[in-house]
């Protein structure tokens, strides 16, 4: 859910940084009325994301630019494809050029890396999701290309949802009080709509947690065994996600387990930049 | 150059974007007075960038956490090693704590695959350089961290250096007239500061860049044969700058040829997240 | 969950909109080292809320300016009760004075009627909850003393939970394909920690929609009639939240359905602001 | 004075409070393509303010959606009048929807309020007038609407008129020198556009505060036949303004003492937001 | 009235224009732990002002940099008085430096030039006045340098204050009707504490106007004999303001006549920046 | 190099510091339809500069202003000459008349004094440059009128160019090592495009700091005489730049001493405001 006044926002401050006082190049070799026409190339093969950031990249530094973007955002596409055609004043197709790039290159990155976790998982009813280990400031641009990999979001913020993790719970233990009593009374301040993903490390927890209000049980670092048997044991009650130790060998051996959901941080933390350029011809 | 106020700025900006309504999970889970002990340890080797950011994190979430950071930018430490110790409010340091990892782990994984150039060219007299590549919005903060993993950085901006690149020359050349004259003309309007690159893809356009008043000449995708046979030419008249091709297998060669400065995109365009942890112990 | 941040740029923007070049009656009319001494007084009775609030908009306009708050945010208090004492600069104390008692009086109605239906519904399971009908740009603000009053806050926003209205059902259905069906699988897109919330009009459409995914049903201007057939067919299968007529009359007989939640706009939307007041004495 | 800039900013910044993310609902519920028409249509009687403000709602949004405002700010209109027609992108209409009414039940509140006041005035030359005791960061859109209801504005803010009180000519007074010489002597540092408004609590501090200065005299807290005496001894050398214990109640016989002006806080601090409604029809 | 909270977003700002990725130079040169002392000295004589604005510009680049200002703003200090002493780390002061004097020398200059009007006046009931000629973002520095030159400010802006010129006149008596009763009519709409001034050409305009509610009588490029005529027709039933033609060569003859106020543009438009020098010694 | 969004950014705050709740005069004083024209008429010749930005402040104000600006940025007028022509609603030109001319006045004064200094540098090798004496916040607005007068810019700021002075030198030999080797050493850590400018107050320096790698050398405050001195002894070694006690009388003899660059502080620091006016008939 990428607004269009992010995409605003975003992109012109990145223009700013790349731009303070203008495009000195351009300004000094280039005439004011020179156009040109360039593609937006794939150099390898993957998956498209960030469609209307590349076009906002250009139309930010110049209205007139004309954006023409031939795949959607989650279409595969070829080495050698050309993705998009931008026309218009030379000036501001070069000013814009690399942040238009540095976006989609990135955001097709993500979405290249998520379809690979996807398709690695087909078959299965687990789906794939992203974590809070984004880009500062560029989170929504990021789960936008997550879901054109074919991966879900998971919650957005802190503010959104619960993920009560081992501190937590040590800490509602140390009443003496039984884990179920005393997390459910502390659920009970939040919101009706919150949902509360509680993460295990045991198989003994599960109960407690269940009886305790989580939504979402989430099994941190279990064997492919280990998750099979929480499955099993939370029978339904919960969703059951999983997290830990995911990689593109390991995802299909964990999502075969039966498990919901499987976040993976790799999706958005350290995704390669796909390899797009733009090749302009000034008319 | 990492400014204090843009590290209030960006730092404060990542916290609002991930927790825009407060951080839920500690607000019903822990007592508002308990406090925590936190140290970020290093789950592998890698060389350290970031301090004052990770600081800064816990800082602006409650100014009465005190974090110590045992390391400083630019040094190299193993996995296990303990870079810091946060401790205060267990409710601030939980919230900080994502915000405090991401952007941590993100700049020493720059630095660290910086250091990996650095080293592979050791002996020579070749620095290493960043690009625009940056992560939108990101820029000083990857730069700051290439260049405490030994690199350099490059131009800011499109406003502070001139690079000139086949595009540029084509429509200068336009004219009928030389090359060197059309390049010196128009450079001639450019504040007497300003330093111009000019990118060229075969030898024979170097002596009229030169001529033109280039003060480094980019050779763009040049073999190391093409490479010696340029640093050959230039002969000092230029600084020279190679780029293309670039990585850890080829950047000791591209050195070896004597070129002044490669430019490397690889470093901030994709760059792995270091695995840093945060071991939260709650008093 | 009302954040420091949040606070900051709320109040500080209220200062500046109120004094945007400065406070000139007091500027000319007093000696720049006066000092004074202030109580709020409660002029009605009531319940607390916002003493962070009240106390940024001194602190903000003078950080020596010193706030001794004496209740508690959701403290009752009566006619005639000194809520807190402000001393320091006399200059800063009267240019804040209107900003700090335009958001605590605000804040403390908010809190104050949340509290008059919380008591009608006392010794049910009804819980109270607010609504998206906050005032623009201060929703942290009025969420938190919806909170103050014991009351609960619905979901933050439109990106955070799913709120399914008749135009919603009525377009789906135009498929043809029953409403269940169509309806999980368009909720199947979202975060797997994303609570949906139906609204029906009859009685008929309950199995459908908690067939197709809803985790809360929204029994839209039902009557307590109505409301505890809605109860008893939904039967532990979702949540149940009324919403429409509720007034301070009809509230009591509402929440004795059984319903669990009962979301009131007029919490915040037509809210009075409480007689606060504050008596100062130029030392 | 509402400016085409702050309606921008202000009705832009409640649009991203509430759908930071965008709205999911409309996201996965309805068709990108469809398009709706939706009235708004007034549930009771009162008198409209905040046509332009309701329009940016939906443009901001969207600007291609199309918004018909039927009546012009101050016009009255009955119970299930349709006050406006909006067209378009059924997504963006949706989305606009709440904060579009949260701005416009605001405003025709306080406007159907305020006509009330000056309505139980009229025939008098009294002026009924607002007061800073209004919402922080909404202050021009308030006070528009209390000029849409027939009422007047008074000062801004802190900064563009002189407002004493009781504190003030204490302070004044302590140097044992008549007030009126203190007075003008503080007074003359002030702009020569600056409006002094003086207030007391007496009837003997008047001849002092007018040969002080002040170009009206707020009779602060009088009985109407205080404010009589008020009236007849300061005999056009300044004007009247009279405050406090005004309601629907007591305003006639205050307005028909002869004062110029009375100030209402109620007009703005509590004011009821007038039951409006949009009928959406998904076409 | 300059606020803390303009003089750090302004001087703030300002500080990031000149140094967006710090301060290279003494980065480079400078051991960071280096210390320093430098002296604000006056190369030539006048009046200052901008104190706390000097020393913000220190204080926001490092907090722990000292400040001491030895002269108050409005105080004269003739050539090569010692008016401030900063302290600190080396690196801030440098980085600070020229930011510091950018603000200092042009409220000094204004202060100065200021103080020059006021001087020649001297002996007249006439005060000096700024207008609104003032520099974009700058109006609130630049009236509080008028100030501390013994001048008055004007309006603050077009929000705050009626000034009606020939155009607007104009406007009014093409209806026909008599230009008292049309403006009266007009400004019946304003608040009661807004003033009015009335910008006349001609003295047979003056009744009209002030029968139509002028509070001042604005006498534009009046000759000093027609400003004596119109101060005479006035006669104490409005204020007068001359403005037009004045410089240093003319002004006491203009404040001769008898008017109140006298309004000169190029106390900002054109005012000189002093000459002052911050003589640093690193320690 | 004056970006559409700095330009978008100043003018726009600059609007709003001069009519933060409208233009109160206009709107009580002239019908909402009305419509105007206005000629920008120059009072005095001179070079004009800021033809986007005096557009701006009428298009910001109301879009459908149409604004024809006759001459171009760098143009001569002479007195009376008719420069731009401005139509539209008469309510929005005359509430941007004055931010309209407040910018073009500066900025046109900034180029006319320019032209002045080029032109009496005419035949001679030296250009004439701008220093960071520049406004708080129109630093781009005035070097963009400094190019429009036929000058040049200097470094934009302090984080892009090297500029060491005495101090830095001061310091670097405390090492008691040659200068040449420590400054060398200190500037192998800059990126490879920042030039370096030295500033030496002695001949005897020059060697030392070209050695140390000098891209320009600064002759500050050098007489005619000792700058031709120093022209000779660095004979194309690097650029020379002349700076201190330049005024219009000065500027030839320091031209005609062979140095590359005058850097004149007084092109901003003291530009006088051009008499330029806004001839308004309202139709």
């Amino acid at each position: 859910m990428l607004t269009p006044a992010a995409i605003s926002r975003v992109v012109g401050a990145a223009l700013e940084e790349d731009a303070p006082w203008g495009d000195i190049t351009s300004g000094v070799l280039l005439p004011p009325d020179a156009t040109a026409t360039a593609d937006l190339v794939a150099r390898e093969a993957g998956v498209f994301s960030g469609g209307e950031v590349f076009t906002a990249a250009f139309t930010l530094t110049d209205p007139a630019i004309r954006v023409d973007v031939h795949v959607g955002d989650g279409d595969e596409f070829a080495a050698d494809d050309v993705l998009a055609t931008v026309s218009g004043n030379a000036r501001g197709i070069l000013t814009a050029e690399r942040i238009a790039l540095n976006f989609t290159q990135r955001m097709s990155g993500i979405a290249t890396v998520t379809a690979a976790y996807v398709s690695a998982t087909e078959g299965t009813s687990a789906r794939i999701a992203d974590t809070r280990k984004t880009t500062p400031g560029l989170r929504a641009f990021e789960r936008h290309a997550v879901v054109s990999g074919g991966g879900h979001n998971h919650r957005h913020s802190l503010s959104d949802a619960v993920m009560a993790k081992d501190n937590h719970l040590a800490v509602l233990q140390r009443s003496g009080r039984d884990l179920a009593s005393v997390l459910r009374e502390a659920l009970a301040q939040l919101p009706h709509t919150t949902h509360v993903v509680v993460e295990v490390d045991r198989l003994d927890q599960i109960d407690a947690v269940i009886a305790g209000g989580a939504d979402t049980v989430l099994l941190d670092n279990f064997t492919p065994d280990e998750l099979r048997a929480g499955v099993a044991l939370i029978d339904g009650r919960a969703q059951v996600e999983a997290s830990g130790g995911v990689d593109l060998d390991t995802v299909a051996a964990i999502a075969a387990t039966g498990v919901d959901v499987i976040s993976v941080g790799a999706l958005t933390h350290s995704a390669r930049a796909l390899d797009l350029g733009l090749d302009v011809r000034i008319d």
